[in-house]
């Protein structure tokens, strides 16, 4: 049987000591856990980044993986760490609605980390991923049952995620999510809400330009061409063949989007 | 037996979900692979520089490893998935010309990736690396023979990696593959190809400088002084100790480079 | 019994094939080793840097841990490689100081590494982390024991820490060891040589601004505020809520800061 799977997404770089701390207090506890980095390079304090990637993320491991997610801005203060069961996998993070998209993909049992036997023995005030979220993740790791964590709880923070706002009849408002590698603006209208881009010609207004083209491949345009795509991730993304639209648009996260979807043309 | 290497080198940077969800896909599949980044820093769509890095990492790795390699810039279009044959180890990729430095170093015998049962259930027309390269490796990882993924092609993507020209007897016209971390210029000179370099007084002429001393180590030239090495791949490179050669020469990858041999000198 | 631990921390990035290259070579000696990455964004031939972020680290993983630890400005030099053990785990890196903290932390027997039997084959002059420390590490990975490395020395070298000197009675000056991820200034001044700063009032001095804050947590403190707080190394740090006090102080590793304790105020 092969070993537990955890993975980490974190604020935390990878100039610093802080990941390295992580896997030697998990492999310490759990010597047979095998440790996948999702990413450490969420912007630093960026909860909806980091919402975002765990959410793309967390489906394609097997059931029974443990994802620890720390970005973690009120570490020391009240605010609970968690352990939440949803969809098959774990999630190890602070309640500060950084799962808020899992939630939103999964019914979740969340219950909140108080049995202080499964932490590290002196816990900072300042660095949580190391004295709480790895040790935490660890014992699970071996095969701890979730109840001994603590007890369930209902009221686990979530934040509203940036939804798309109707306008008018066939016009909404969205906003980017986030800039990918490649310069992709990812945006927050997704495919499945708007089945109608499949089918009708679009419109989508970012910044001062307005993108008719809908391709279905990057191979289909030209070298340079801006066009809309529908992203890995199923929401729309406003794209360039081998460029940055991030760059060429002067756009980023947080950036507004307006979709109008022309039903009435041929 | 310890379990299957998969090693990856990609262009998708670690700051996305992209690389921990390809690694979801495989350990899904493979439970048991164990899976070694190369790099996802290539440079976006560099096919050049992707094809120099793995070229320079793969014969370190133990017989029967297993390389993926995706740099794909036209995903979702004509170009086929392959899988590669070559000294002892597999090569997963698009047939882009990515592996054109390891067809150079290695007799290959090349497949089309054709068998659906191999990839993902769902392929994505913009991300292969997750429905298409990982799923396949996966598989590959678990031991179905390379005969099931598809037949074997002759025709497979090359492009002529730029090699060195013989201006007169004794220079040469050659270029800068990559500038690595430390700022050190690689040249497409190779030692092997040069060997009168070991014996002779050499000119390196690039941007607006001629660089004379030829050293055999680092540590003895002088801080900041700019020198030409045989690098650790074999090839001519442009350093400065404790500085970088590309910063002060104010030159990157593509800038053209003269060797002269100087065999009429004592 | 889980397979050996090795840990890597360098200067070398994560864009080149110099890590892959490394890690190929251990697998290649050792399948069974499992390789964690520390870092390899050490600022490139930054010896101190390396120092501190290996000695922050370390103890952190189960005893044996395996620790390779390359930045090497002096490579193909005189420089001795060396095998150093110390507080129960192993460090393979060069003799160039990079140890210096870790010799502090625990008693240490250091031998140099001679044995040519445990190399590579081919030893480069530009590239031991490849073709000398991977490779010995590997070789202690599969259970060759130290003494087969090569002789003790007495000699190895360090270089002084900048420890924190006093200036008056209340008053020490000490300096910036390293910038975090978040832009925290990590001074030299640990908590416990300087004690009185839990319960007196104190002032840090740094730039032309002077802290008077210290916080125990950082949810006590605003957004924005810049605060002295005991990070969780145990040394002093500046920081300021959710904000860089890096770029907000324009401070950086090196920087001399003043620390006062008032033990004559309430």
């Amino acid at each position: 049987m092969p070993a537990s799977l955890i993975t980490l997404t974190t604020d935390f770089g990878q100039a610093d000591h802080f990941v390295g701390a992580m896997k030697g207090v998990i492999l310490g506890i759990a010597p047979r856990a095998r440790i996948i980095d999702i990413t450490h390079e969420i912007s630093p304090y960026e909860l909806g980044e980091a919402a975002f990637v765990i959410a793309q993320a967390w489906r394609y491991f097997p059931k029974g993986t443990i994802h620890v997610v720390v970005v973690d801005p009120g570490v020391g203060g009240a605010r609970r760490p968690i352990l939440a069961a949803a969809g098959g996998h774990y999630f190890v993070a602070p309640d500060n609605g950084v799962l808020t998209m899992i939630y939103d993909a999964a019914p979740a049992r969340v219950r909140e980390i108080s049995n202080a036997r499964l932490l590290g023995k002196n816990v900072s005030r300042t660095f949580h991923g190391r004295d709480v979220f790895a040790p935490a993740a660890a014992h699970l790791a071996r095969g701890v049952p979730a109840a001994r964590f603590g007890k369930l709880i209902e009221d686990s923070t979530r934040f509203s995620p940036l939804k798309p706002t109707q306008r008018s009849r066939h016009v909404w408002s969205g906003s980017i999510l986030k800039v990918d590698r490649f310069g992709n603006l990812i945006t927050n209208l997704h495919i499945e809400e708007f089945p109608g881009v499949k089918t009708r010609p679009i419109e989508l207004r970012i910044g001062l330009e307005r993108v008719r083209r809908l391709a279905l491949t990057y191979a289909e345009t030209e070298i340079g061409e801006r066009f809309v795509i529908v992203g890995s991730s199923g929401y729309l993304e406003v794209a360039a063949n081998q460029a940055s639209a991030a760059k060429t648009l002067g756009c980023g996260a947080g950036a507004p989007v307006e979709l109008e979807i022309f039903y009435d043309r041929a």
